[in-house]
């Protein structure tokens, strides 16, 4: 069993990974931090969770900490860098659900996140962990930076078009919505619920942090530079990202189809779906799935790829827990293999 | 492995079955039928289901249906019972999620479903599917009929205050609340999005459906008449039931709380919240639990109880597999061990 | 063309208000104070009114207050208190949207407000601002206590039958949904999108402020002692209470919807619905209506009525502007003349 | 007074019209009819109309429609032409809310909606009801083609840059997302509460009705041929289009925000918003508005502009009112001056 620690658990991608550790055959959860709820039950915040988990929330606490095997850290952006040193120097593996891990270049991570990066060195060792492009690296390292819900969404839906180089990489569009839980659970009125029903918009145009998350993704792959517009979308639903994503094709003798089936072919936990299909959010509300469907609108020049996520869950949660389980060399779909709860 | 067979899964209850049996450890579903979409694969209507059903809906055939250990009825009313005779026959037993075998007195059953009843002595048979009061008759039962969602909330929420006679029994009150999924997946004008989001209301006040299968439940705990105002109510979320109930007490004295916690104290799926609580029905999203809170206003002579469940699960789907546990020998909770989705 | 300030225009209530008043007829919106958003335009912070309201927040002055004819307080409880006497005393009349004029007696108030009134005097003068009970007194009213949201539902639903000695008044039952708008603008963890969507969930059953309110209200016209339980309930819509009630009738031959239908005969703003019917929030989405249907299950001694309002309408700023136009002498439909916004 | 007509009036826009001309004061509704609702009062089917609409639908009837000034048709696609030619000749003007008129080209008309046109002169002769580029058409128009609702917000979004040719015309991108109110208030299955709420997805990316009535209006600016990729999303709100269009600039050095600015000057339905500001379509639910906002991301040559519309107001039934107020001489704001419904 791997004994398992949860740093800052009462936001949403902390309950959800409570949720699935719960029930995880290999997991332990061995401490669960958080300076606001110290001394609570978990199930008295979260009752979805009576039954499931019996522990009480605690002070952060390095020794407790210390004797677990793997400690996610499910805190603002900042936190878990602060805590990054102690917890590998103890020999913990780390895996880190905000953004502290995941730019890999210091100066650009101050840039977006207004604040010095304390632990530049652990910055370059981090391992972005997106399995579908980093599985090895992913098995043996000690700090992995869970990507953001959007970048895994737009990532796994342009991988395909510029692995084999099929679109201008100069002018990349992704068009995306995310529900409202990928806001957090802080209180703030934009994301009350009179505020964010029954409505939606655009935000963050001028520029949002996940965009050079993307960027650097996507040049991963390419090797070159890539030229990208994110416009994010708040829409009036709880769970999931559907993002849209458009490109100009290079040549027009290329059957999309195919590039995407042979790409994810092996992947446990990317769904190509028929051509023509338009997947839908709730079809992976709960679960650790990307649908992706690629489109050739009136067989012109442009792609369209529909990607969806349920951003908890591969956009978070569990996709950090599918990063546990290659780390820790079990099969990967272990306590990830429930269908979506739809309708 | 029990081998289970489902008819008419194309509706809420039926794609809830499946999502809950495609990862049921001891069961291996063996063929689901459906008139209308016959030839279809089940993933391509469901896909949240892809990747975890592979079987096509095929016409009924009571050859195939005959070889299977159980089979679940997810059909309209009505249909379940043109069926049972000779499913019985075949040593098949019947899980009934509609409303065919919840009535014993085939008169009433006329009245409430405008339709004479086919066969009255399978009636007589048949096991009301309640394992909260009737498990012992569930494990060898050759046909259950699975309770309503309502009347799963409303009598679970009375039971303790009937069987220890601790209030008037003359003039009960339910006023409850239902997702919208609860209609069905029927097209209808009332259920569409643009009529049902962003309001409520109450309906079928004068006489629903569900209120003499209420009633028919708790006189038999009671021993006695009782009279109930049932009052359903239509409400802007997908899953979930609250029922909220009145009584009034007879006697002032009495630990509300205590025989509410000693009825259930063994109850995989009944959870009693502390004192004082209000439980949400996403607490119960997905999950096969109903979830109570007692209180007393003013500690007046006012009982007031609340009781949630999601109507798919413990409210349908997830009780015919809870039930279907019990038939089979099996741990009650096989299968069906996963927290709530939340949020 | 009445000149009018409001105080505190930053919440639900306050940005209806507006809504209602830039368009209304009679009313020259004058001055607007927000000590949180002083200097910035109103439209900037709720575009929905650009091109209807050109006025910036100013800073509590009160000058440019008593230069008014009536002030609108649209402030937390506890705040129109502190202005009142010097409001009155300058000559302007007071309408109070807050819950500090509401209940006549200063130590209930405190009682339940967890504060000391500071002008019982006033709360002694004020006039509780429900037309279809104090019409004449509204007439000259120095202040109006604008009723709650609940209060307004609930008392409207009952009054036929307490006034005509109909039901068992020591048994009332009130069971309320509310909307989210109903608990404010505040950033507040429970009424956060992720948080109310998707489910319900009542609250307050121990006791909720609207309870005294209402009991005074049908005290009022009962001229004795009502015996109440009020459980409102939190459900996803933004706008909209649906309060379902229940009483036991006195006597059964009674013919409850002429009762009904002659008690509201020449009320602009209440609606008895043909019997049978079953109101929808919705129906007076935006509009300043209170819609009621009498119900009388099975022909049994328990009676249920429906009663609809859009809470920050007749529950609060349409009744405000109802209560100015009846202040002003004007029209008491004046700038509110319009039909629901459905779907 | 305008005597008003309207052909099927039991859909969204139909009731939408309702609502509108039931207080517009210049306005006399006469007559309004239904095949299917025929005999019923429109009040009884939509209880929102209480007290402001008291006719009955009747069958269709040419003479009572011939005794209008001006007849609305709110039909499926195919029915509004088989009345035109009579109507037209009654010398009664017409405003057809379905896309029989759109598409100038009859054999286009064809294509996209599988039949043929039966009065292709009408057709010709029909005006597209767009009042920012076609306003002095409208005033003398027998047949008013209303758009739209994704056609108004793209088309009111792109004009500034086509009309000025700011960006390349050859790859613009309209990536817009739906309230379900859209789809109409037809019963199927897709758009139940429970299949569209809190989730989304995209569909007709292969093609869409809208895609060749944007095309022809956006070269009706520009004068050459454009290539547009178009991809509608459902989105889990009642009411509303957010359009968020993609082109990419031809030179740097461009003030767009003036542009708009100008364009839009004296439009009295068209509001174009600060800099950086992201519109929400919650701030033109229930109004007559397009609120438009231009960004260019980091200042590169990608234009971004976020156009947001109520699909049934200035998408619908709106935009038809101020093509009647047009055509009639009127105040172009007249029954059409009302705030947003917020929130």
């Amino acid at each position: 069993m791997i004994k398992v620690g949860i740093i800052g658990g009462t936001g949403y991608t902390g309950v959800e990974l409570l949720r699935l550790l719960a029930v995880h055959p290999q997991a332990r959860l061995q401490t669960i931090t958080s300076r606001g709820e110290a001394g609570k039950k978990v199930a008295d915040l979260f009752p979805s969770l009576r039954g499931y988990v019996d522990l009480s929330f605690v002070e952060p606490n390095s020794k407790q900490l210390a004797g677990c095997d793997v400690v996610f850290t499910a805190t603002p952006n900042g936190v878990a860098m602060t805590q990054a040193r102690e917890l590998v120097a103890a020999g913990v593996r780390m895996i880190d659900l905000a953004a502290d891990f995941r730019l890999r270049d210091p100066a650009l991570w101050e840039q977006w996140y207004k604040m010095p990066h304390i632990c530049p060195e652990l910055l370059q060792e981090a391992v972005y962990g997106l399995p579908e492009v980093n599985r090895e690296k992913i098995r043996k390292a000690r700090i992995v930076a869970n990507p953001g819900c959007y970048p895994t969404a737009v990532q796994l839906g342009f991988f395909p078009l510029l692995e084999n180089d099929l679109i201008d990489a100069g002018s990349l569009i992704a068009d995306a919505k995310s529900g409202v839980s990928g806001a957090g659970r802080k209180a703030e009125t934009h994301v009350l619920f009179s505020e964010a029903a029954d409505t939606m918009k655009a935000y963050g145009v001028a520029g949002h942090r996940h965009l050079p998350e993307i960027k650097q993704g996507l040049e991963g792959v390419y090797k070159k530079p890539v030229g990208l517009t994110f416009v994010p979308h708040l829409t009036p639903m709880i769970r999931g990202i559907h993002a849209t994503l458009y490109g100009r094709l290079k040549k027009s003798d290329v059957d999309l189809q195919a590039f995407y089936e042979k790409r994810y072919a092996s992947e446990p936990f990317v769904d190509v779906m028929p051509a023509g299909s338009h997947p839908e959010t709730r079809s992976v509300r709960g679960a650790n799935v990307c649908r992706i469907a690629v489109h050739r609108p009136q067989g012109g020049d442009t792609v369209v790829v529909l990607s969806v996520i349920d951003n908890l869950v591969k956009g978070a949660a569990g996709q950090a827990v599918q990063n546990m389980n290659i780390m820790f060399g079990l099969n990967e779909k272990l306590g990830l293999n429930s269908p979506a709860v739809m309708p």
